[in-house]
């Protein structure tokens, strides 16, 4: 039998950045064919064109050497070349029933792990072996989980179909779009996703969580015509003069008495030289909201403003998503299955139906949405664990002992979804 | 015989703002019907619609009935309604020849008038009888002067046609252009414009004036949409964050390699109450350039910077220009001709070329222009004053000897013109 | 005995804006004194110093002199000049107990009344005869209701000391905390504040409402040096330059986590004319906040961003609060009380806790603030009337029959804590 | 005898940037030496601290060991060492006289040779092998004439001193300041500058050069505070909005009426991610203007402007100066004394008093200046040569006949100024 603790540590020395899970998820792959699963991945579940937020052809080349060299069966990974690193796992029981969806995300943080004595995974030697990368923010344990329940239900003896969505890019909201854009989720009738930690008692569980803000991430480019500053300084379309304007413009956006708004211009880059008029600028902006059409209506303005301040310059400009995340208004329906199924296992020890802790922006709400939209049901669970440092800390860490009773929770709701 | 230095403490005593000059203007009718000048006056020399910067009707109502008061003749006030003010006299000298202009301006400034006891007007008693206004820019002088003019050729022994030009509203640039639009300069081979002053020692003459910066001054109106600042920010289009980043894009225009730039945003009013988002705002703006094309490039630049400011924030809008002028080049065959005539003058003793001092702005250029644009010859003479207190300042006065000298050089200019 | 509704009919008939409720005030004062109030009036309520956006003093003057036309008493008048139009009356009970509050404000709003025949206070002819002004925010049912309950507790019969409070300037949040600066509610134990309308049903009262906004109002004045824009801009200083670069980071300022936020600049105006360099502008800014310390955080930017885009500009720059009001935490065990009064009386049908409407900012939130700094309880009543058309609005109406029952109201909870 | 145009070949094939001058300077070092010049280099010729935009470590290390093993002196390098690449050659005449200066320049530029056929260097063989960098504004030739002369005058058959002034890092205006501050001309009683090229024809002499710009180029690091932009954005304190305000306010600044001005903000760079605060910001600022108080009057306004732009949003900030240069009057003598000399020598054929191009700026400004300040002379010459593509393109190449030229006019003057 596999050991989720074990498993965790191996994706914990192995962490990779979003669309580079090359090794994690063909580790995912094996494991499930080895549990004969029907193991769909790479362009057969993700939207290649839909990703946002792609790394460069070199960091996915570089990636991808690394998990060749690290073990990685190459014949799976020649499906995923691209960063093509999403897996759906497919196990029909034994009798008809509905199809019930968990979802996995398997990216890791671009961030130098803790080698301080008192850091467990470094006192225990499961740290990162790819440097500079980082699991701090619990996807390893995620992917365990996933895995674990895999085996858990592997007997096929439930009615109906079982569904495991192993994500990759989950961070700045990049990868679960283009799933949903492959259609991977539009036969799903129950879909459960979750995140460990929080530092919540370990036992605290919420059956839902409605906290997360919709949000969008976007890059601007702008373009414009470079001049000698001190010979022809008319002749210059300035990029960087735009982009000010935008900046502060969209800082400016008003706030809206419908719901909470977010603004930031998080980086501006522009210009070659003292000398030279700026003939290039890029941005990145992000808005958020915890209402849906509020962030759209965000986003649209912000692209107005970026529009006018270019052409007031003379620019040209291009805008690309490159992430973003929407609400989630969990079915109560599964809440309460939720909660009732985590008061049958011993361990868990408080139960709520909704977040007190919010913890930003998730792109499960694209799975969510989507099932809820072509009338399924799906919720997102909190499943507690004590933190020694915050999520995306060099010293973030999980309690251990949460895997082994989030995987029961999820066999628990398995098995009741597909009984 | 009209003497005029009398005639310009008349016009002194009479001051009325751009447009507003019925009592001045009547009584230039009045004089030169007298010397039987044939007299084109009101919509017949400007054309009504070209004006700009024209005041209230409010305003005009009352200059009009104060003019009336100080007993305007009422029948020629009839054909100046509205503002129409300008006056030209034509005389056609016996024989045939050339077509030959005098340009001069009427209009007075918006100064409360010194009343010191060493403040000359006002010592002998011919300071302003209008409240608030006062000619502070020596165009009494230049009335007087056309007048005097008008009258020495009065006997039309000369070839050719005399054409005196007699504008309203030169300060803001206002109403020159009209006056062309109507044609008044069409059939003019040669135009001399003139200043008096520019604290110039008695007795100096620059026979061309190259120093005026072309410049054109804007009127902007943002509008947007009101609402509730504590209520519903999100509803409103805010018509001052528009305008807030015109103004500050305007002043970031480039300088130009060709030539010198001048932008000003002159006043920026909007808004309603603190708690409103602002609904409308109302800008003035102003650009200037040693070269025209420049100048014209500017407010190229002006409309595309109010456009997109003003999209940005969901604004609509209207720009009108409400003055401007251009720049002068002297033809060297007049200028040469001006300093001549001058330097048979007893009184003259400093002859230049061009000036040495920049005075500006005038809209003079737009018939010089035009004059030279359909073959003709113009310039633009400096006749040197020295000044009590600068042009515009409420102690301004000219030193009076000027006016004979000034007349005599007109006289000649138009004899050797004219012969 | 004294009529509500006449009462507030005749208030209605004499609007008065905040500070000039001259005619209104000597009303109050003449109707208290003879019910053998103890009252107190002109500076001994009210800070002079401490009001905030006080009109002119011609405004005021025009205010004064209309009173007296109309019949308002003269020796009365004389004690309240400069505005300080501030009432209260105090009642000792026959027997020794608390100081109970009830404040009342009394001023109107810059508003044609509506002449419309449905417009109920034209059609009974009770409409403003003060041209311009209009009562459109219920202080005058909320003035007639206070003279009301005076009369109901005029004979004494209760324990302990009855305060009636008639503030001015309510509006824009003027008048109250000069109140509170005089002293005025120090040695009160129990403050209640109500309203009138909302265009809630009849017979609707909320005991509470902690919904107002914390508001600042702050006005700020630029001054930089003039200069011709043409001939030597560099020796400007220009005001609007820095007042656009504060327009534009007072909107930029961040969102809050702890609390909604809003900011607006709500005017701008500045420089004279095309050509010359704005030596002046001045600005209204308002932000507000569910929380007081967000709110005082906000205002604290607020002044940061005008001394630092007035200096980067070579300008000084002065700042003055024109008003604003804070939050309110209405006392549980007041609520309760207001409830428990209310459903004795016949006509109040649906009760509420607190409010769930929004209403704005309340500088009644100043004397309830101080009451409970100093150890005493306080709260806020809605009390429900439909409306034929918004607060502020030209036809704004309320429906009369909330007057006796909002009298009976006050009765009962006067008579409960006097008890 | 040394062949100018192999020895300039030698410099084009070794082209350094600023600061990086080791193969060049010891080369200059050595020959100088060879000639029997007393030579100084490294830190006793130029003031370490005073100079600006020095490379980091990592580039000087590495334009080090190129040097080395490109056959540099080892010995002449370590004197070297850190970027101190200035070298200064003083040749005692046989009999007492003025002490007269020539400075040449030798760094070279960031710019990718062409390796065009038609290219000249390239087709010869004697293009760059310090891949990326070029020759491409004739300071190899400047160099090699700076030697020629040398030889030329090795006879010490003068009266007086020869001070012989080869400067690093002239682009960007980083080299002569720190040069001037360790008082390499205090003793210089004439100073000659020159440069060749600027594609006038060959034979075309410039006795001074009157056109140079004087220059400031700026480096400001804005320090704030980073936090999350969804949780917590009130904590952050942003760095972007500083550098955006000050950005748009330093284009703003006003024109001047006393002499051309220039500004830009040639680089912005800030913040890291979307979703964060901006911390940090990094800009770079170029101000020129004809007159050296100007420039200095905008890089005070700059100052201003960055302080309060900083200040305002509760940044923190450094600046230094990363470069600059004043502007040159030259001295009629001087002027005159070139023009003479140069008309003497066959193959000089256009003699002028001034330039009547501009080429931007120049440090060898300071330098003169500095002389000047002390009571000597000064001229900066422009020696043509025509070009087949303008100075800092990758194309750039001189006629190479205009280096014998050149020598035989710096011979000549040295030989009079020496006499």
């Amino acid at each position: 039998m596999m050991e989720v603790i074990s498993l965790r540590r191996e994706f914990h020395k192995h962490p990779e950045l979003g669309f580079t899970e090359f090794w994690t998820a063909s580790k995912v792959v094996e494991i499930l064919e080895s549990l004969n699963y029907k193991v769909l991945y790479g362009r057969d579940v993700i939207d290649e064109q839909s990703r946002r937020g792609v790394p460069t052809q070199n960091i996915l080349d570089e990636a991808f050497s690394r998990a060749s060299q690290h073990g990685a069966n190459q014949t799976i990974l020649e499906r995923m070349t691209g960063g093509n690193t999403a897996v759906v796992g497919v196990l029909e029981g034994k009798r008809k029933g509905p199809t019930v969806a968990f979802r996995f995300d398997m990216d890791a943080l671009p961030i130098q792990e803790s080698t301080n004595a008192e850091h467990f995974p470094f006192s225990l030697g499961f740290n990162s072996k790819f440097n500079g990368n980082m699991h701090a923010c619990a996807h390893d344990g995620h992917t365990a989980m996933g895995l674990a329940l895999a085996e858990r239900l592997a007997n096929r003896d439930f009615c109906g179909t079982l569904k495991l969505i192993f994500q990759p890019a989950e961070e700045g909201g990049r990868g679960a779009y283009a799933m949903t854009q492959k259609g991977v989720v539009d036969d799903v009738d129950f879909i459960f996703c979750s995140h460990l930690g929080l530092d919540l008692p370990l036992g605290e569980v919420h059956g839902g969580n409605s906290t997360f803000l919709a949000s969008s991430k976007l890059e601007v480019e702008f373009h414009g015509v470079p001049s000698h500053a001190g010979g022809t300084p008319e002749k210059g379309c300035n990029a960087l003069l735009g982009a000010a304007t935008a900046l502060l413009n969209i800082h400016a956006l008003p706030r809206f008495s419908g719901g909470i708004t977010r603004v930031n211009v998080g980086i501006l880059k522009g210009g070659t030289a003292a000398n030279i008029i700026p003939q290039q600028a890029s941005m990145v902006v992000e808005v958020r909201s915890d209402k849906a059409d509020i962030c759209d209506e965000l986003l649209n303005r912000v692209y107005k403003i970026i529009k006018h301040s270019a052409e007031m310059h003379g620019l040209t400009y291009e805008t690309k998503i490159i992430g973003g995340s929407t609400t989630i208004q969990p079915d109560p329906e599964l809440v309460s299955i939720v909660l009732q199924e985590a008061k049958k296992i011993n361990g868990f020890t408080t139960f709520k139906e909704d977040s007190d802790v919010s913890v930003g922006s998730e792109d499960a709400s694209f799975f969510i949405n989507r099932v809820q939209e072509l009338g399924g049901k799906g919720t997102y669970m909190n499943i507690g664990s004590p933190l020694p440092a915050p999520h995306h800390h060099h010293e973030f860490d999980i309690d251990e002992n949460v895997l082994p009773l989030a995987v029961n929770l999820l066999e628990n709701i398995a098995r009741r979804m597909l009984s």
